[in-house]
C-alpha cells in the first residue's frame, strides 16, 4: 500500500512555488517494536514550517532535501506495536505532510481522550500547538495581569486570535489587535471579541497605536516582526513586555530585504523586555494548559475558526495563504476525512 | 558672589558644538528654608547628557533652553538650613554643570562618609551612577550567574569597565569587551582584566564575536547599540539575555540615520531577552550597593580610571570625548579642586 508524501524538492527563496516541494510515493511504513502506524487525518499549516525549509539554524533543524515537511498532525492507531497505543486512539504528533506516519520513542504521540464534546479540528486549533503558543506566550513571557493594555498582531491568526481572548480572560483592561484589511479587522473584532482592530494596510499605524492605547502598551504580542514591531516599540508603556512569537513578515525576506527595527532605545526609556521564547521547552505543561483551554472552549470564552483545505496535494499552496493573508482562521489540511474524534 | 553655570542654548542635531551651550552667570543662591547650599567640586559628564539635550521623550525630561546642564556632581556643604546637612559635609547629588548648587527636598543629596580611603574622584567613579549602572546591569537585569560568558561594550568607559569586572567577582567564566582601537583593547585586558578585548574598529566582529565565544554569549551589557547589537544578537547563546544599558551610536544619529537592527529573531531563535532599565529604579539598593563596590574597590577586585578635565567651562568639550572615543575612563569636569573627601 502505497504512502503519499511531500517532500522538500527545493529550498525556497521567498514564497513557495511548485519546484519547492514534490509529491513522492513510497511504501507504507510498517510497524516496528515500541512503534505504532498511524493513518493521517489532518496535518497543520504554520507559518513556522516556512522556516524549517530554510538552510539556516533554527529551533529545530531544516529539513532536509527529499525529507518530508515537518508538521504537527492528527491520526487513528491502525496497527500498534507497542504498549502505548491502542487501535483506534486518536494520536497527536509530527505526522508531517503525509499520509502514514510512525509513533515511536523518537517521536511519540499523545492519546486524546474521546467524549470531550470538541471535534478533530477543534484539537489542532484550540487545544493544538498555535493556543499553547499563546497560552504560554501571554501568561509565563508575557507575564499578563489585570488591567493590561494589550495588542496583538496577526490578531485574526490561529496564535494571535487566541492570544487575544486568553488576555482577556486573564483580566486585561483593553485588548487591541492589529491584522491586514477591513474583513479580518471586523472578524477580530465581532468574533474574537477584541475591543478595537487596526488594519495595518492603512496608513499611519504608529499614531493609530497612540490613539488606541494613549497611555501606553503594557504587553505586546507579536506575530509579525518588522515595521509593526518597530511601531508598537514607539508606544509600548512603562515596564512593558513584548513577547517575541513570530516574525511572519520577515520569513521570506533575503537578508538585504530584512526589516531593520530603528526602536529599541525605547527598551531603555521605558525600562521595557522583549524576549523570544520556545513552546517546546513548556511541553511538561501541555495536559494541564490544554485542559484550562478546553474549559474556555466548552464555555465559549474561547471562540475559533478553523480554515479546512481538502487533500494534502494543497498544502503547499495552503502554506502560502498564511503569508498572502488569504486564510481566516486556523489552515489544516483534512487527509482523510473518515478520522474522526467521535 | 557669582554662579558660573553652563546653560543650553541650542538643541544640537549631532555633536555638541560652541553654539550648544553658553557660559551664564547668575548670582549665587541663597538657602532657604530646608535647603543647603554647596560649592561645586566635581562634576560629571555622562553620556545621557547628551539624550537629555534633544527635545524628545526620556526617562527624565528634556533639558530646557536657558537651563543648567543637568549633571551628578559633589560639593562641600558651606552654609546649611537643614538638619540634613551639615557645614563641612561632602555630599552628591544632581549638582548640574555649574559653581553653586542647592540641596532641597525636591533635589535630594547624600552625606558621603570620610575617612573610607578613597578620594572624591574615585567616588564619582567607582561609586557613582554610571557604576551603580553596571553593578545593577549586571546582577538584577542580566541575572548573572556562575560560568557565564559575558560581552561588554564600550569596556574602556565608565560603566563598560566595571560591568565587567562585576561580572568576573560573580562567577563569569569568561568577559570579553568590546572597544574602540587598540590602545583601549589593550587597556581593558590589562588594567581591568578582562579575557579578551574586540576592536570593532577591525572589520568582521560578528565572526570574532563568534571565535571568542563558541558557544555563544549568555549575557551582553550593551552601552552601545546599533550594528554592535546586531553582531551580538547573531552570537547569543540559548537563553541569553542583553541589558539595553545604553547606545551611544545612536544618540547623535537623526531619525534617518539610526541603524536598523536586523537580528531580532534571534531572539526567538535562541529563547533570549533582551531588556531595558533605569538606574533611578534602584535608588534604595544604593548603600548596599555602594558598600560592595567600596569593598571591591579597597580588595583591588575593581580597577578604574577617572579622565579629569580642569575648569567648568571645559565641560561641554569634554561630553564630546565620551562620542568621539577620546577619553581614557570616567570623565570628570574639576570644578573647585579645594573641595576634597580627606
Amino acid at each position: 500500500m502505497d504512502n503519499h508524501r511531500i517532500v522538500l524538492a527545493n529550498r525556497p527563496t521567498g514564497l513557495v512555488d511548485e519546484t519547492t516541494t514534490r509529491i513522492d510515493i513510497v511504501d507504507r511504513p510498517t510497524c516496528g517494536d515500541g512503534e505504532a502506524l498511524i493513518k493521517v487525518g489532518i496535518v497543520s499549516v504554520d507559518p513556522t514550517i516556512r522556516g524549517w525549509m530554510n538552510d539556516a539554524p533554527g529551533y529545530l533543524p531544516p529539513i532536509g532535501i527529499g525529507d518530508v515537511i515537518r508538521a504537527g498532525g492528527t491520526g487513528l492507531v491502525v496497527e500498534s506495536c507497542s504498549p502505548r497505543y491502542s487501535v483506534g486512539d486518536i494520536v497527536y504528533g509530527t505526522t508531517g505532510w503525509q499520509e502514514w506516519a510512525v509513533a515511536s520513542d523518537a517521536s511519540p504521540y499523545a492519546v486524546l481522550p474521546k467524549g470531550m464534546g470538541v471535534d478533530l479540528p477543534t484539537v489542532m486549533n484550540a487545544l493544538g500547538m498555535t493556543a499553547l503558543t499563546a497560552y504560554f506566550g501571554v501568561t509565563d513571557v508575557g507575564a499578563i495581569k489585570e488591567g493590561d493594555v494589550v495588542v496583538v498582531s496577526g490578531a485574526a491568526g490561529a496564535t494571535g486570535s487566541v492570544a487575544g481572548q486568553i488576555a482577556r480572560v486573564k483580566g486585561a483592561r483593553k485588548v487591541v489587535g492589529i491584522a491586514g484589511g477591513p474583513d479580518k479587522c471586523v472578524e477580530v473584532v465581532e468574533e474574537y471579541g477584541f475591543d478595537a482592530c487596526l488594519d495595518y494596510k492603512e496608513p499611519g499605524l504608529r499614531r493609530r497605536l497612540h490613539e488606541a492605547c494613549p497611555a501606553g502598551i503594557d504587553m505586546y504580542f507579536d506575530n509579525v516582526g518588522g515595521e509593526i514591531l518597530d511601531d508598537v516599540l514607539a508606544n509600548i508603556a512603562m515596564r512593558g513586555r513584548i513577547v517575541v512569537c513570530g516574525a511572519i513578515s520577515q520569513y521570506n525576506a533575503t537578508p538585504e530585504e530584512t526589516y531593520g527595527l530603528k526602536n529599541t532605545t525605547m527598551l531603555i526609556i521605558r525600562r521595557a523586555r522583549m524576549e523570544g521564547f520556545l513552546i517546546l521547552d513548556y511541553v511538561h505543561q501541555f495536559p494541564e494548559a490544554q485542559m484550562e483551554l478546553a474549559g474556555m472552549v466548552l464555555s465559549g470564552q474561547l471562540r475559533h475558526k478553523e480554515h479546512l483545505v481538502e487533500g494534502l496535494e494543497h498544502a503547499p499552496e495552503a502554506l502560502n495563504l498564511l503569508f498572502s493573508g488569504g486564510n481566516h482562521g486556523k489552515v489544516l489540511v483534512v487527509v482523510d476525512p473518515s478520522v474522526t474524534l467521535e
